[in-house]
């Protein structure tokens, strides 16, 4: 058996020497200096991740989680249940926004079932590892054991380890009708906010359906009461796709890749995973800041900034999948610009 | 001859009927409504602006205006003033930031020298159109005198039919050592704000720079008095590349592509397009908000929300091809995510 707290072990960190380097060459390159922005320290911290001269955005490895939530039976999204597994036929088939960004971003996208509903295993290429079928209802009950909730940590652990572990920025993204609900309630009891400030309207809700979805979320929180533990808030409130994110956020970190987070529940996912390891941080870029108005709040936990800011609240990883040909971009004008000196233009 | 007053003939509007189309479309994609944020927006106007029910981010055309400026003589750059024709050259060598993202977005780069001091010519397969070697110095004389103008105008024209006719999408570029200056002071003239709004430091002035910048544009403001006729403007401020701009951006608007208009400078010659023919405005979409301070009253004057705020400040129409991206994905989502009756997935 592996180590059962594997998510603890060791994180090194990006390297100085080629962080420094990489400033170095960036003022080197005709432009005025300073010029590109964020483009110029995205590229400067791809080189001490990737510990190169020359980093790169390729290849991508995408990976979305499925997962069915028990809360869905207090009404908390605008989307019957079913649609968790529709969708995961939906990214098979090509027509989800995820399939059509992978596609175009030339990266591979893993589909995991992760914990959905669905009981006879989806057909091929999805990756078919249920923890369980749907989480219990986290308003009553743990959503998960800690047996289930290290499973699905393991889970992602393992995603990485046999489907992307080639990958230089991998994306995680997330499917799981009602998991705004139990992404509100983990940033909630991480003492992210207010509760109020924390619950919005998922894929829909009106101003009835977010007040029963922010008193869920409160019944959810007093039934817990205080609690420190991050791996037993993870049980308590999580999902089989949550918590799987974080785990294959937790092993990209340990393995040098790059993490382009998404967007709400990718982010509460990658705060899990800060507090269970918080060496990990350093690993995240954050790829827009999504519509949905607790974000903001969990990036500011963070202390992250996004790149984007287009009112995105997909999910599935579709906001760092349009955010990753930014880091595209900021590579190739790093390692392919010309120097002052190769040019023979002069500098300022 | 062709008619004079060409910029000023109809601009035809984009097409109801299809942008009608393409919201019902977003509407039955296999997601929440309106979760792809910005993204959906775009898709639905490019849809509209190219008559068509599946609209495309490529051909991407991309055009560098480059000329020298008078004004320079003022001190009013941190570069010297032979780095105008310095980066002409790299930008035919591939080593210029325009340069890595045009091959990167196979886009067809067209360099153009509008009148830069250099009197030889440049290699092919730069352009080589100089409305003049250089303006006049705007503080003391008008910077070109109306005949000029309209060359450089009808310079832009030309480029666009002659090179770029085939292109969906197009990004006009400059390079032009003090045509922040220039640019400062058209936008100060057409009363977008108070001159110390629109003066910043460019390339990279520090704070006495910029005072003597401010300085300079305020003299050349009060040789010019009150003036309305944005023409006259143009000719009394511009830069020759600034007025190929608009006349670029005015002859795209005619045949019916989509304008992605860069940062601070392609924005004035973008408000000044629109102020001789308001019709170009719905043609541009605007890539980003610049680290140039003025970018933003600029925006304002144009109605605009700019895409990406990363804090560039490059110019050669560098942030727009950054931005390119965006349409891209817009587009590719728009296209082909399956609908929520092909997918079978359960709406909302």
């Amino acid at each position: 058996m592996k180590d059962r707290n594997w998510f603890q072990a060791t994180i090194p960190q990006p390297d100085g020497h080629f962080r420094d380097a990489a400033m170095a060459r960036q003022t080197s390159l005709t432009k005025p200096s300073g010029s590109l922005g964020r483009l110029e320290s995205i590229a400067v911290e791809m080189a001490a991740m990737q510990g190169s001269d020359r980093p790169q955005a390729i290849p991508l490895g995408i990976a979305v989680f499925a997962a069915d939530h028990g809360v869905a039976a207090e009404g908390v999204s605008a989307f019957p249940q079913e649609v968790t597994a529709q969708m995961v036929l939906n990214f098979l088939n090509g027509g989800a926004a995820i399939s059509v960004l992978a596609e175009k971003t030339e990266a591979r996208l893993c589909v995991v079932d992760a914990g959905t509903l669905h009981r006879d295993g989806y057909p091929e290429p999805v990756i078919n590892r249920p923890v369980g079928h749907g989480t219990r209802n986290l308003v009553h009950e743990s959503a998960m054991t800690e047996k289930e909730c290290r499973h699905a940590l393991s889970l992602g652990r393992d995603v990485m380890d046999e489907w992307l572990s080639y990958a230089r920025v991998v994306i995680g993204g997330e499917m799981g009708i009602a998991n705004t609900t139990s992404a509100s309630a983990l940033a909630s009891a991480l003492r992210v906010a207010d509760v109020s400030e924390l619950v919005g309207p998922g894929t829909g809700l009106g101003p009835d359906g977010i007040s029963r979805k922010q008193s869920v979320v409160e019944a959810a929180l007093a039934r817990l009461g205080e609690q420190d533990d991050p791996l037993r808030i993870l049980a308590e409130l999580g999902g089989y796709e949550i918590a799987a994110l974080s785990g294959f956020y937790l092993r990209a970190a340990m393995t040098g890749a790059t993490i382009l987070v998404d967007g709400f529940i990718s982010s509460v996912a990658a705060l899990v995973a800060c507090r269970l390891n918080p060496d990990v941080r350093a690993w995240m870029l954050f790829s827009h800041a999504s519509a949905e108005p607790g974000h903001r709040r969990v990036l500011e936990a963070l202390d992250a900034e996004p790149l984007l800011d287009l009112g995105m609240r997909l999910g599935e990883g579709s906001g760092a999948a349009v955010a990753h040909g930014l880091l595209d971009s900021a590579c190739a004008l790093h390692n392919r610009m010309a120097t002052f000196a190769e040019a023979g233009v002069s500098d300022g």
